[in-house]
């Protein structure tokens, strides 16, 4: 049975983390609210699922996955909930816990993100909050973004198998979920992340390699990949992104 | 062999949902950063696992657990790698799954109540971003602060097991997590805290089962808790307490 994946249809936001997921392992998923009201998706669908008075364990917010009866909400949830089925995670206990750790650390760097058009909150316009967001980002830029970039090119480092992935010597959702944080922050931040990569040269290549891998490349191709937009996490705000 | 918790000594911040875990279980631990130097902790020992030039897995962050030669960070992987051994999570794939789901959001929680007082970053200070912060601090306590509440109520109401623990019929370190942020919140934003609550009846249950629990009791009432205060996630700015 196909998975089905709930995320709002207009970004990628952090559902892309999941639909990368999918994609690179090739497993059959719906993209919910982006289908058809008349086939019972949609956004409706979503906000059912959202406000299902029957859920034994409702979703706080999307991103949701469902198997079957099964129901997972929370990014690095689903993808530890997927790793193993879809082969994107190694098989001892120890490179499972360091892939979440791995995964949990780059949902703090897309909260930061995040946070430098919103410093004051999700409920404001970007519009109502610009002054605090050009002090936030200027943070963000000079000291949040390259300490996260040198973080990931010391581990890929290290990896006693070598520096092609970030746990052992097998592609893991960490690695997509890399490569989307890089695809992110330099549509985001071009300048400051074209600095900061400048001193990673093995997540540049990690970067190269996933967009390279024949199911994520043909994804990225195909209209299932939303374009990165002024909706989402990633925004290319120029004026955010300090050189 | 005793665990080692590596978090900054003057503060409770993130280490205290792994103390809390370690304590309510019962388990051996050394709180290295805030031992002596002479024994060969203190800060400087924390500050050599994190700058631990031949750590094949460096930590980003405290707080840091190290069992034997495993070293962990991040609360959440923290707390789900210790959960079957503390027995604090339970059996199931599922029951680990939506433990795990509940402390990210959890998580999510404490960073966005971090975020009232440092909408412009941590680089800065309180005093720096205060017209900000109480932008910032308004939304928390009136939207969000509200619905998390609102989501925890709800989860405890529709446990199958009864609505004393939020996973099954056995604490969780989910519940001790639960706990923590209704302690830190309620001290933060008393007025605001108190108002949430007043329609989170099985919150409330919750926070007092899990402050009466022997272990939980005797650790509070301990030199080893250490008191809230203005460095920490969890800090009292009466202006910021929206009622």
């Amino acid at each position: 049975m196909a998975y089905e994946l709930h995320y709002w249809p207009g970004i990628q936001g952090r559902g892309e983390f999941v639909r990368l997921a999918l994609e690179a392992a090739g497993a059959p998923y719906v993209d919910v609210a982006r289908g058809a009201v008349e086939d019972g998706r949609g956004v409706a669908a979503l906000t059912r699922l959202l406000h299902d008075e029957a859920a034994p364990q409702p979703p706080f917010a999307p991103p949701i996955l469902k198997d079957g009866e099964r129901v997972v909400a929370q990014t690095a949830a689903i993808l530890q909930y997927l790793g193993p089925t879809l082969r994107l995670v190694g098989r001892s206990e120890m490179a499972r816990v360091w892939t979440n750790q791995i995964q949990l650390t780059i949902a703090d760097a897309v909260d930061e993100a995040h946070d430098t058009h919103h410093p004051l909150g999700a409920s404001l316009y970007y519009e109502d909050q610009k002054p605090e967001a050009l002090r936030r980002a200027r943070g963000f830029c000079s000291e949040r973004l390259p300490r996260f970039m040198r973080w990931f090119e010391q581990i890929l480092q290290r990896n006693p198998a070598g520096p092609r992935q970030l746990v052992g010597a097998r592609l893991s959702y960490a690695d997509l979920s890399l490569f989307q944080l890089v695809e992110g922050l330099g549509y985001a931040f071009p300048k400051a992340t074209r600095r900061a990569l400048d001193a990673a040269p093995a997540v540049v290549d990690l970067h190269a390699r996933v967009a390279a891998q024949p199911r994520v490349a043909a994804y990225l191709a195909s209209p299932r990949r939303i374009a990165f937009n002024e909706q989402g996490i990633f925004r290319r705000y120029p004026e955010l992104d300090f050189d």
